[in-house]
């Protein structure tokens, strides 16, 4: 049996963004990120995107789905691009076919998978190694890799003022998940009791959450429990979708601390109104507030997802139907 | 009766952009691009950001949720941003508030609506007016204004190589889209019959046309006629989403000419093999290639949603349930 790689630590990501920074910096700098993965890993790089697009005067990043990469590749890319790749397995077609060509156009290509040795480590220039699954704890994760790659890239370039706050929110929350994931076991088992014969689900989210409620809906219901499933920013609910608004419709609403919340609460108080089937997975309810308030944010996202494991964890059991069973995947052509 | 407003010309977009970016100019540039708007509004500016963040080697550009911009707004907005602001009827409380958040900073602000003397307007420097609903002709659409709005921006920035091809393709694309209205007819009448009691329809997409499933999603199936829908990028269907296909499930695919549409045809022939229920909206068949290689997948977008309109209008029909029939928009607080 191969012994497991060695995950990456926040010191060695640190390292890996200064020879970046450094290597960037003879060429004249890093103009822009772009983030290449494919369903929950493109989700996944989600909070790294939002937290560029707020906190960042001039680094202008885009996530892509690999494959639109691939074929639709945007001008900017070139050798004072930073791209950065994830594939759990590492061996993700579309992401690897994207990493190739991001590095053939002379981009630095930063690695993000769960071994060493795959194509995806082929076509990159730094690896940064994660695991994923229930079990794990989160500072194992990709989700916290991800916040301090992002974190590392602004503060050794333009510079970030809450630098030091975020450095505290990454130190504190895997505890805070760890205990949160203890505290919802019996709601997680209840919420796959009373669901697992709803024919659809919606989730809900905003913020750097925004894409927990699609990797929820995407990865979760749609692909682990063949439930069908939307994700609804809750800004945008008020703008057409809260027209499906009944009593017969579940939604599963991710509810964020920080300068969004506003946007969840309207969007919980109109559903306590119209809807009777509502799951309320609320960041305040799980000690996120010891992280301080500039920040905050931003972590939102890696609480909800320790949150959404369990709780599809749970619908799994109360369906009788394993999170890994799968009729195309590994099964069939595609 | 108050006469309607005149529709913004494409000449008149050019002298708008030529204003704008001179006076970017004497405070040093354009430096980035928001388009700030709620629901339809917001997935039709969705063109504009693709075509940049493809186009464009230094013009970064974020499409991003009205009320999302208002609570969490980024720190790059200032005076060497250009914002656009849209609302049809002009007075989104989300987008004006954003509109004149943006304002404040320093940036300038092109407002996108389809009258005068609305609240979008007066916090907004420029104003563009447009027309939208089955009976107005393309030109006269917001869908054609945002491109021809974003070509202009790249064009009078940094110079873009194939302008004389894309002013040809707005030239033709109203055309285009009015001779395809006309043959889809009979196929918009059968779709509504054929799926008037469908519980769910996904829609599909991708590259420009991305978010003409999300419009199609959000406003058409879930707003308006009260169905369940989701939309999915062809090249996330087979990260997750594939997994909930069968032969009862439809989808509504809209296939683009042009760089993007090798990840169509991969989920089209997928559907093919597994699913029974599949509407397919494709450009090709359209007349699309009409327009030049090098920019005709900027113009799928415009002819999807042309072709929506009317799949949208033969459900309504067939379901007997108008468009325009709400049960909390205008009618609830919220």
């Amino acid at each position: 049996m191969s012994k497991l790689a060695d995950v990456t630590t926040l010191e060695e990501i640190k390292d890996i963004i200064a020879k970046v920074v450094a290597e960037k910096n003879e060429k004249g700098g890093v103009k822009n990120v772009y983030c290449l993965a494919c369903g929950g890993s493109y989700a996944s790089f989600y909070p790294m995107e939002y937290f560029l697009r707020n906190e960042a005067a001039d680094l202008p990043v885009h996530s892509v789905s690999g494959n639109e990469f691939v074929h639709a590749t945007p001008k900017a890319l070139g050798e004072n691009t930073v791209v950065f790749a994830m594939s759990l397995a590492g061996g993700t077609k579309e992401t690897v076919e994207a990493a190739k060509k991001a590095k053939a156009a002379g981009a630095t290509v930063i690695a993000l998978c769960s071994m060493h040795d795959v194509p995806l480590e082929e076509a990159a220039d730094y690896t940064v190694i994660y695991r994923i699954d229930i079990g794990y704890p989160v500072d194992e994760q990709n989700q916290i890799k991800i916040l301090a790659l992002a974190v590392e890239l602004l503060n050794q370039t333009e510079g970030y003022e809450h630098y030091d706050k975020m450095v505290d929110g990454l130190s504190k929350i895997s505890g805070i998940c760890a205990k949160a994931i203890e505290q919802v076991k019996t709601s997680a088992i209840k919420f796959g009791e009373k669901y697992k014969d709803e024919p659809i689900i919606y989730t809900m989210g905003s913020g750097a959450s925004a894409r927990v409620a699609y990797m929820q809906a995407i990865c979760m219901f749609m692909e682990m429990e063949w439930v069908h499933s939307s994700s609804i920013h809750t800004g945008e609910y008020f703008h057409g979708p809260f027209e499906i608004t009944d009593t017969q419709t579940p939604f599963m609403i991710f509810m964020s601390e920080g300068k969004t919340r506003p946007l969840d609460e309207r969007a919980l108080k109109f559903l306590r109104g119209y809807a009777k089937k509502i799951i309320i997975v609320d960041s305040k309810e799980f000690g996120i507030n010891t992280i301080e308030d500039e920040v905050v944010e931003y972590f939102n996202p890696i609480l909800h997802w320790a949150l959404a494991l369990e709780y599809s964890e749970g619908l799994a059991k109360a369906k009788k139907h394993p999170l890994l069973m799968r009729r195309y995947m590994y099964k069939v052509e595609y």
